[in-house]
């Protein structure tokens, strides 16, 4: 933490944890028996429920999305540049509802938690879930809390495809959806390195089928393989040449294996500090949670038409070195919007940062955000009048 | 094999070794105590010995370039599309040599050869050979083979910065240069990839750092992961779509981790081929011969004087969805021939076929080939005249 708590800060925060005991039916045709849920907020709920914001977390995301747990934190949330006093999600306005998802491994139920049917952790008998699974199981939260409908629901990456799937699933819950740095399906390259990342995982002999904790191991090698790889698609090229170039660690080329340009150690550092950190089975079914969404794909792969029945107004945001999940896939669901006559803006946000643009502070990108959070808070006075 | 021997096929083809006594000094500093290099030949070598073309090969490429070896191989060399009689290399004209690199695991010394200092293999203590090192080698080669200046040296990717070196090292010994879908450095991105590769191959338990044929084991694990990344990077998003796009394997998604996707089945299948019938300590010392290579370092960065003093005309080509080695690379080093007042065409080809465009056959690239290749034929016989 800095040493004096910023005024923009939502300050000290603690996560609460919900415990839902009806089962819940899965995509995949399983049922979860209960549920538990860990969540934070930010701001406070309004009398009528009116002013709350759901943000929905990416791939190796968490209910932690800004301020600190502790006075010795050295990092606020994943996305406290934009959730805060007078930023672009204004907690003096909004009450912010940020949701760990389920097979997460962050407190939400998930592959590390006890499966009352063995008594035992899921491990990989956890069931896969998907992008409307999380969506249902975040409404039954909002019902939990007294949430009838958001005043805006926005995520960025796999965040973003949940909010796709509110609009989609539940027209009526949502007055403002935010869908930044996402795409509305992957492309055959994004499975192909989640199916890399996958393999590395599950190759890894310290994996044991996913029952890594019953063998005392963890599949660490295969977590930190994984890891990297997708650091490398989180950044743009450019990005990674102006802040690694080819600089050496060393003096001179070792003409050997040990770490050699600075860009080998930056993703070794960041691959280590992942592998003991995070859980390998879920890293698993987030990926298939990826690779599965394609609303289209109910409508003969016709977007316009997953869209038709929306009814709130869009903010698509895209980001120029994004290569990831690139400009041209939020063009795709932005003019799939227009033609299913729906109301969108979209802006396309110069920036050399790559995927990772969308949890940097950036003067554009918080511009647009917070004009549209604006309108959002604007329109829900103006509904309450 | 055909049924019958294509016309334009150089035919059966059997590969030659020489054995050089003599050690080889090493960019590394070491010393290689003598060293075979295996290497085929297609089309004849005329009387004044000026109408040898070589081709270097690369990552993961060997001396089999064009032909077949046996009337039931399935598949011809890996250049056939360009090397034979009527092709752009055509060997009605040319006398065509390919060698495996040193360091290779096709026949020329390199981690599978037996180091005589210990009777066993070199295994990982075969030294870090690089691109310099593998032109001397060449050029030995050269010499034995009574090749005194080749009429062209040609290679495409990690083949074509062995081009760029011949022309710097011996600018006397090559008439002309064809670079193609090759880059005079790798970017921070290329290094990342290399490095992801390395790790998974060193961190796979049955490396055993290198010494696994005293292992009896094969690193298969790493080296199936190393090969599924580099697929990624070979194939455009575009071509990967086109040709697998979001298609499944299966009827409908398992919810589970099997082969769900078309293009997961694609790169396991690529990932295990190859991870039998490729070495792991030659796939790790080709991927720091790339990362090295960087002929501008020594002149302060400035490509245009690593290239000053070179003396033929060059053929640089790229193709347009290459993100590997993107067109933008081949442009920076057809500019700085440019700067260095060196003959330099540069052709951006179309093509849908990311990287591997350059294996492929292509109206436009083969024209343009051609044409190089004609004009290097007539040179070759104007100054015989």
């Amino acid at each position: 933490m800095p040493d004096t708590m910023p005024s923009t800060s939502v300050g000290l925060v603690t996560p609460r944890t919900e415990t839902f005991e009806t089962p819940l039916a899965l995509a995949c045709g399983k049922e979860l028996p209960g549920f538990e849920l860990v969540y934070e907020t930010y701001g406070e709920l309004n009398a009528d429920a009116s002013n709350a914001v759901l943000v929905c977390h990416a791939l190796s995301g968490h209910h932690h999305a800004a301020g600190y747990h502790d006075l010795e934190d050295r990092k606020p949330g994943w996305w406290d540049a934009y959730i805060g006093p007078g930023k672009s999600i204004d907690t003096r306005r909004f009450f912010v509802v940020c949701v760990n998802n389920l097979g997460g491994c962050h407190g939400s139920t998930g592959p590390q938690s006890i499966n009352p049917a063995t008594g035992q952790n899921w491990g990989p008998a956890f069931p896969l879930v998907t992008v409307e699974d999380w969506v249902h199981s975040q409404a039954m939260l909002a019902d939990r809390l007294g949430i009838e409908r958001f005043a805006a629901i926005v995520g960025g990456s796999l965040g973003g495809m949940q909010v796709l799937q509110w609009a989609i699933t539940y027209p009526d819950r949502l007055a403002n959806a935010a869908v930044i740095a996402a795409t509305p399906k992957l492309s055959a390259q994004n499975i192909a390195f989640n199916e890399v990342a996958r393999q590395a995982i599950r190759s890894d002999p310290d994996f044991h089928d996913g029952w890594y904790e019953q063998h005392g191991t963890l599949p660490k090698r295969g977590l930190k393989l994984a890891r990297m790889i997708g650091h490398i698609t989180y950044l743009s090229e450019h990005s990674m040449g102006t802040r690694f170039g080819r600089d050496l660690r060393t003096d001179s080329l070792n003409y050997g294996y040990d770490v050699e340009f600075e860009v080998e150690s930056y993703l070794r550092y960041q691959g280590d500090a992942f592998s003991t950190r995070f859980d390998a089975n879920t890293y698993l079914l987030m990926t298939k949670a990826l690779d599965y969404f394609d609303p289209a794909s109910l409508h003969q792969g016709d977007l316009s038409k997953a869209m038709a029945h929306t009814r709130c107004p869009f903010l698509i945001v895209s980001f120029t070195t994004d290569w990831r999940f690139a400009p041209a896939r939020s063009r795709e669901l932005a003019n799939a919007l227009l033609r299913a006559k729906r109301p969108v803006s979209y802006a396309n946000i110069d920036s050399p940062f790559g995927h990772d643009a969308f949890l940097l502070p950036n003067d554009r990108y918080e511009a647009v955000f917070t004009a549209f959070m604006t309108r959002a808070y604007h329109d829900m006075t103006r509904r309450a009048a």
